[in-house]
């Protein structure tokens, strides 16, 4: 029988392929390779050049199907000269392994192959059925990575009845945070259009500038929520203003801003569009200035109420780690987005630390703590 | 004796000549040909390459010293083909005199010098002087033109008890408006210097974009004043907002305002620089968010208080067009902010249709009226 891979040893094979958005570089191929030894069955799913992976053990269509997600593709390195190793060595020294994608997230997917590797060889469950989704495009576009692997899924009657995504989820220390939710994020472009003129002659002009200052102050000021049960208050931040005119004395003809939204469960991307609009209208119909907006929603807010798949994970990670995980929505956005259209999904990984950094480096330790993890996690959900 | 110029013919002839600032075009040496024809001394006093025309007829001294002033300069034709009538042909048809500076304001210059020729050729005072100072620089920087101008005659002795400025001061209607002073205007450039971060983490960045939004509704919606006796209410606006952050999950660090403000005589440049810096650092001490700010007074307001000076014009004005002049403070800067810190200043000339515009045009029956307006000022201030 194989020898089951080492989470840690995993973690600096996979670090050794120099997979950049959105190059596989070699590392779906390695995983691949370890699973389809175990009795997986794998299935690249790339689509417009982005490399996926699907892999199932146990039967299409099982009743209990436990699903993992997570992605081996990486920001760049930046100037490797400014690395104390190279961002591609995998270099392993004093319990550290280095190299970007350390942390974010080789060393998530590589627990969570291990872990699975291991329970099917060791302690296979009777029925059911593991399935481990695996993208080439997380940190770019992500149109072509995870949510086409689902749609692939979908169309192909694969499904998971639940699902942990293995991003790293705890700020500063392992065990203390699961992700149970994400806020919604929505940016908004406005336009502010007014009438030309000269500076002095104020009853002739209308100023796009006064009428955008207003609505953005008025948008800034206002809060949109005091949080919910799960999530903290929703937030606003302008991002940009801009308008270009180089003249002092001439009131320009339009002004554009943008605005990003992470909101909660208590609105949507199109409740803020209308909010955000009727606010508008009110300061046309004051000023004459004209608004038109754009927007792009990057995702809605969503929740995995706290319930027995919640208890599940806290409960190992409480057992593993002494720490009583607190259940956050916070951060940004991960696939978590899109796996939430067809499962529960959970968010539980490393410690966040040297994300897209310089120097990127994990705990050999830490990444087989969370390999064990992962393995009771799959223990008690089959029991 | 030789015959007086007629101030429509010499307005067509100072319009052919191409004088586009800071080109002297032959404008001045033409007038300065007709006045020492008339008995004026004629200086030049041209500086850094900007032509200047200094004329007085009369003692150096004088204790009454009527004086005007003016610009033969003019702002660029633009594409001469647009032009009905070639811009500087100063093409005569129908009562109308076409071209460059028709009304803005070689006419103006025209009507005064024309008025101050007939009256001392014809009725002569026992005593007093006119002073003329004409400059080849309004319409570019100034500060070589009417401003060195009087300082080189602040050196020299020289001096007017009371000015006249020709530029052009009526609306619609000759007659209808004389003007006794102008807002100041200043120009404030402020930067606001956050924390850049990433817009789904609120708590660790400092929004420049939202401490600027604040200060400058704040701004925006607080009224300078109501308005003065002879001012109108001081007005504030935003000409350009601009920031360049193109991310738009990212808060930028910096972000960039312009303002303008026209002000009243409750007002001063420093005054409000003053009271814009009071409300930066309040916001400044909520926020965390830097200003700084640069400011440029392009003029402090003044006024002409109403009195004997502004009684005799408003009094041949009302005698010359039935119209009772409004005395006004209205509209943008003009030479009258460097004279007003010698004598007395008014600005009383044509009407201001065309300004600036392609087929500026001037009826010549208006350019002789305002001659004779001139004419019996000369003659009333002298009597
Ligand atoms: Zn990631
Ligand atoms: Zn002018």
């Amino acid at each position: 029988m194989p020898q089951n891979p080492d989470a840690a040893d995993l973690t600096a094979r996979l670090i050794r392929c120099p997979s950049v958005t959105p190059d596989e570089g070699g590392a779906l191929t390695l995983l691949a390779d370890e699973l389809v030894a175990a009795g997986f069955i794998c299935q690249r799913v790339d689509q417009n050049g982005t490399p996926n992976l699907f892999a199932r053990w146990g039967a299409k269509g099982a009743a209990r199907s436990f699903g993992f997600n997570g992605h081996t593709d990486v920001v760049p390195p930046g100037d490797p000269s400014s690395w104390t190793h190279p961002p591609f060595s995998g270099h392993e020294t004093d319990g550290w392994i280095w190299g970007r994608g350390a942390t974010d997230m080789k060393s998530g997917v590589a627990a969570f192959v291990a872990a699975a590797i291991a329970f099917v060889r060791e302690t296979p469950p009777k029925d059911g059925a593991l399935i481990l989704t695996i993208t080439g495009d997380e940190e770019g576009a992500g149109k072509d990575g995870t949510l086409a692997l689902l749609d692939w899924m979908r169309a192909e009657g694969e499904q998971m009845s639940v699902c942990l995504v293995g991003e790293p989820s705890n700020p500063d220390r392992m065990g203390e945070m699961i992700k149970i939710g994400r806020r919604g994020s929505i940016t908004i472009h406005i336009e502010a259009r007014g009438l030309q003129g000269h500076a002095a002659y104020p009853h002739r002009v209308r100023n796009p500038l006064h009428a955008l200052t207003r609505l953005l102050h008025d948008l800034v000021t206002t809060p949109l929520d005091h949080g919910t049960a799960h999530f903290d208050p929703s937030g606003l931040q302008v991002t940009t203003i801009d308008c270009g005119n180089p003249a002092s004395n001439v009131v320009p003809e339009k002004a554009r801003a943008t605005l990003n939204i992470r909101f909660n469960d208590l609105h949507s991307g199109a409740s803020l569009e209308t909010m955000i609009r009727d606010r508008a209208d009110t300061i046309s119909a004051e000023t004459g200035v004209d608004f038109t907006m754009t927007s792009d929603i990057a995702g809605e807010s969503f929740l995995t109420e706290p319930g027995p798949f919640v208890d599940l994970v806290a409960g190992v990670v409480r057992e593993e780690t002494g720490l009583d995980p607190v259940l956050s929505t916070s951060g940004g956005t991960s696939d978590a987005r899109f796996v939430k259209d067809h499962c529960p999904v959970l968010e539980f990984g490393l410690v966040g630390h040297f994300m897209h950094q310089v120097d990127e480096r994990v705990p050999a330790d830490q990444v087989r703590q969370l390999a064990r993890i992962y393995r009771r996690i799959l223990e008690r959900y089959f029991a």
